[in-house]
């Protein structure tokens, strides 16, 4: 208890629960370091395609980067209406299961939910690889660091949702700050700096169609809009009014994401920088600019932590969609449940051991999994686009022509880029999760009718007359021997009713006998059953006379009381035998019959 | 069930225990199969020591062979003595414990059974090395055929004592017939072959002492011996008169041993065979006699059958020793119960597991486990001849000063064996066997300790005083909201006591409320008591309420009645809060509380 204690501190009061909220400046940290982390590697991802199509085409990157920001304010606005028509959260999860059916609101909530597992695992590791490869003595360790972080992370979100968003808060500030800077600086500079000459690139594509090198390099810029919808799933993580803090947080993080995705590619095609395997953009842009100087490194030091922190987001968003299925009877109930510190537990340590267990199974090395977690990005946004097109279609409200234009807009942009993304992707793995998330969806239907059918049962419409007490109660004492733990039982067994029968089971006839003169001694006041076991099972003669009881009493009630030994060390309890176990677990499932232990506690 | 019926067969009545003993003829077969198989290489073992003093020194293998026949009879004639000494079985460990005390008992003891279980390990893996050097296709599956082995034995002798003694007598007595047809065609082909001419075989040992170099040889013909002592852990496997009929089997094992010993050391001698790589003296001896005929291919299969068959020794004695030690609390009790068909099913199972887990750790390739077992074995050799001795002491019978003199020379023989073969494998291996026996020596020890202790705390000579009868019985219903399973408990309750409250802890204002509102509606006979609970825990309130109430009624018991719900499938108990299980494991340290779940079964 005092280690739970020291990682995760003391318990926070329910009715403090408004006081955990968080602000909008948290908020933005918690739930934009996923969104604005692909900021490192968005605008490099579309000049890397472009590079295939020769230097004719590298200019292209600035319109694909205005087409990108386009579809993150179609995106981002179509999630600031979800936030408002839907104030309890859930997102595409809940816009789907409410406009296009449970189908397609599972799909979207399973499509998320094995995201969030990939994100802290893939981002985890890519952070954890920029670190070891400034400290190449690290390398052999790579997974046990992997952990440590996914540790820390998992241990700093379950000491509550404010003191996550205070920690996190410094490096995403820090990195959205330093990126500023450097759009401002590479501003300033562009009047002082001679452009360099366009590098003589050659077409290396052979005859592939221009037109679709376009679409591939919109597709793979595309990876800049994962996360978006973090602030949808976490409304309810916001102070009070939850929705309006929630919709003023997801612009800003839009605005900053689109201010730093398209400064980012004009300013790397102003000063002509091309991918390479040895550095990122981002650091030779930052190198041209600052040199090699502290600001430098600062902007290089924050880009590692917010690799690391994408996985942040997963950790505040997992547990929440989570709970909103689970309170849907879509997941297990456990899911809801609040811890100590009234974050979802539940929720954080199975994401913490789940993406651990990908990092141990990959061995750190989770390029492969890359282009599997953008599909499932790409499904909940074409499904929560398709929902507002239909939630529309059904309100009419102020607007709802426009929306309808905006929101089927985004719908057939990011639906194309899901199929695209999906196509292209699929032999390097996108199968996979194109197989896990209809398995998922399997998963929740049969939890779901589960908790249907327990509901059902539970129900105390059909049977209260089933109420009516019992006529008799007869309580059996199967005994082993004399012992002190047998006089315990009997003495249990006689508050419970006058009809109480100690029962044993006869094997050695030696042992019968003693047996015999011990209880005749000691008179109990109880009488004494001696049933024959032929074959020296000690169950079924016990059983056989239970059912005798139950034909005698058929409107009785049979108690079976069992001693049971709490032995003071673990490993004692392999040196007794587990009859009283098997008994217990036999009478589970007889009707009209109770097991109960009396404890025999041994000293030592 | 039925797999299990097939397995094994259906159970045997108690009564027919006497039915179930072995005759001498089957006892012969189950007993001997370990020792016998070391004829095999005994007498191989000799010649390779031998061969590295030269030509000269090769001719002493008669004479050392007829050393170790020698002292197969002084130890043979000790386990004579112990069987007849102390009929009831356990061989060395029972004679040392007797005569020299608990701690050289347990040593004896703790080194034949990890014996047991390495002799399994080999005596398969060798044995199916045998089979796959004939079949080179079957080698990349020898650990998976090893298992199938060990666990055909283990099965085989599930099924009954005699029923494993039908089957493996036939393997047996084709080997010893065999043998004994081979040395008798040896004898006779003496007359007609020429013998040929002594190799020309030079000296390896460099300047070895011829004496350390005989020594050697003596102690490597000693693993003949092991197996000897099987007889005297089994004697209550007989028919009765168990220790006649055991001690007639023992001296038949002894004679044939020491005619095959000598047998093949002598025609190997004579017809100049030595070892070499590729073919045993064995194979080498049978195929000169016979060539390659019908006779030599079933010497050489049942020879193969026989390797494998000195695990069903192992198989016969673990469970009777483990038995013997438990019964004297020593070992965990369950080893001391009788299965379905009279064994002692879970030493069988246990030996089985624990050979088939060291198997698989050294993947079907045992040549380091080898050296490991001669230690054990010449460890419970020393300690029951030194026990011997102690006995002639104390006895002072017919022929004490005989008896002083053959068990001391016995004692000093198999001891100097001891240390020799320690000190020379030491390195190889030995030295895990000289950690392993101290360390079951002081796990025993702790089984005993515990089982004594727990024999005091249960003694009832100190308190039939605390069987007055209680003077209030409270119960306790905790309930999570109204449903079927809340009204089968307070029926149950209701059945217990007229003092019934049922207890709800508030978390949720809005679900509080409901749930007041049912219960008042429903009208349970029963009072409903609200405890809050600021932290969300659902235990603390209900462990301070009971506190209370343990303080109100100090002379009365108090049982906490939980629905639990009994689900069709495994899977769903997934679905369901554990709160009730973790709520019975904190009462099972309160004294004066019992708890009891009423099942509530669901359907589906």
């Amino acid at each position: 208890m005092s280690l739970k204690s020291f990682l995760i501190g003391s318990p926070i009061e329910t009715i403090k629960e408004k006081h955990e909220r968080l602000t909008k400046t948290m908020g933005l940290a918690v739930f934009s370091s996923d969104a604005l982390s692909s900021v490192a590697y968005g605008p490099e991802e579309i000049l890397l395609a472009l590079m295939v199509g020769g230097a004719a085409l590298l200019h292209l990157s600035i319109p694909i980067a205005v087409g990108i920001v386009i579809l993150i304010a179609i995106v981002a606005t179509s999630y600031f209406q979800t936030i408002h028509a839907y104030p309890s959260g859930g997102g595409a999860y809940i816009v789907a299961k409410e406009n296009l059916g449970t189908y397609p609101g599972l799909i979207a909530g399973a499509a998320l939910l094995i995201d969030y597992v990939l994100t802290v695992t893939v981002s985890v590791s890519a952070g954890i690889a920029a670190v070891t490869s400034a400290f190449p003595g690290l390398r052999d360790h790579v997974v046990a660091i992997c952990l440590l972080a996914i540790g820390l992370i998992m241990i700093i979100n379950l000491r509550g949702v404010k003191e996550s968003g205070k920690i996190f808060s410094l490096p995403v500030y820090l990195f959205v700050g330093g990126l500023l800077l450097l759009i401002a600086a590479s501003f300033s500079r562009s009047f002082s700096i001679l452009q360099p000459p366009m590098p003589d690139l050659k077409p290396s594509a052979g005859n592939l169609l221009p037109m679709f090198i376009i679409l591939k390099a919109f597709a793979s810029g595309c990876a800049t809009l994962t996360g978006i919808e973090a602030v949808s799933n976490g409304v309810r993580a916001f102070k009070a009014p939850e929705a309006k803090n929630a919709g003023v947080t997801l612009v800003w993080m839009a605005v900053i994401l689109g201010v730093l995705t398209i400064g980012i590619a004009y300013f790397a095609d102003y000063y002509r920088i091309l991918p390479n395997a040895n550095e990122t953009v981002l650091s030779q842009l930052s190198r041209t600019i600052f040199s090699t100087g502290p600001i430098y490194y600062t902007i290089q030091f924050a880009t590692s932590l917010i690799l690391i922190l994408a996985a942040n987001t997963s950790f505040a968003d997992f547990p929440r969609l989570s709970s909103i299925m689970a309170t849907d009877r879509y997941l297990p109930r456990q899911l809801s449940n609040r811890g100590d510190k009234l974050v979802f537990s539940n929720g954080i340590l199975i994401l913490g051991f789940m993406s651990a267990a990908l990092l141990v199974v990959f061995r750190g090395d989770t390029h492969a999994l890359i282009p599997l977690y953008a599909v499932g990005v790409f499904t909940a946004f074409t499904l929560s686009q398709a929902g507002m097109v239909v939630h529309w279609l059904k309100e009419r409200g102020d607007g709802w022509m426009r929306g309808i234009v905006i929101n089927g807009l985004g719908t057939i942009t990011t639906g194309v880029v899901l199929v695209v993304i999906a196509v292209e992707k699929f032999e390097h793995g996108a199968w996979i999760v194109l197989i896990a998330i209809p398995a998922l969806v399997y998963l929740t239907r049969k939890v779901h009718q589960h908790y249907e059918s327990v509901a059902e049962q539970l129900s105390l419409d059909s049977c209260i007359i089933e109420a009516k007490d019992y006529q008799h109660h007869s309580v059996i004492v199967p005994i082993s021997g004399m012992q002190q733990a047998v006089i315990g039982a009997i003495k249990y067994g006689k508050a419970l009713s006058d009809d109480v029968t100690a029962v044993y089971v006869y094997i050695d006839p030696v042992e019968t006998r003693k047996m015999k003169e011990k209880w005749d001694a000691l008179c109990m006041g109880v009488k004494l059953e001696i049933l024959h076991s032929p074959y020296r099972s000690v169950t079924e003669p016990l059983m056989d006379y239970i059912e005798g009881i139950r034909e005698k009493y058929p409107d009785g009630v049979i108690t079976v009381v069992l001693p049971e030994f709490v032995p003071s060390k673990w490993w004692h309890h392999l040196l007794h035998n587990q009859t009283a176990l098997f008994i217990k677990g036999i009478l589970l499932f007889k009707k009209g019959v109770v097991s109960t232990s009396v404890p025999f506690h041994l000293r030592k």
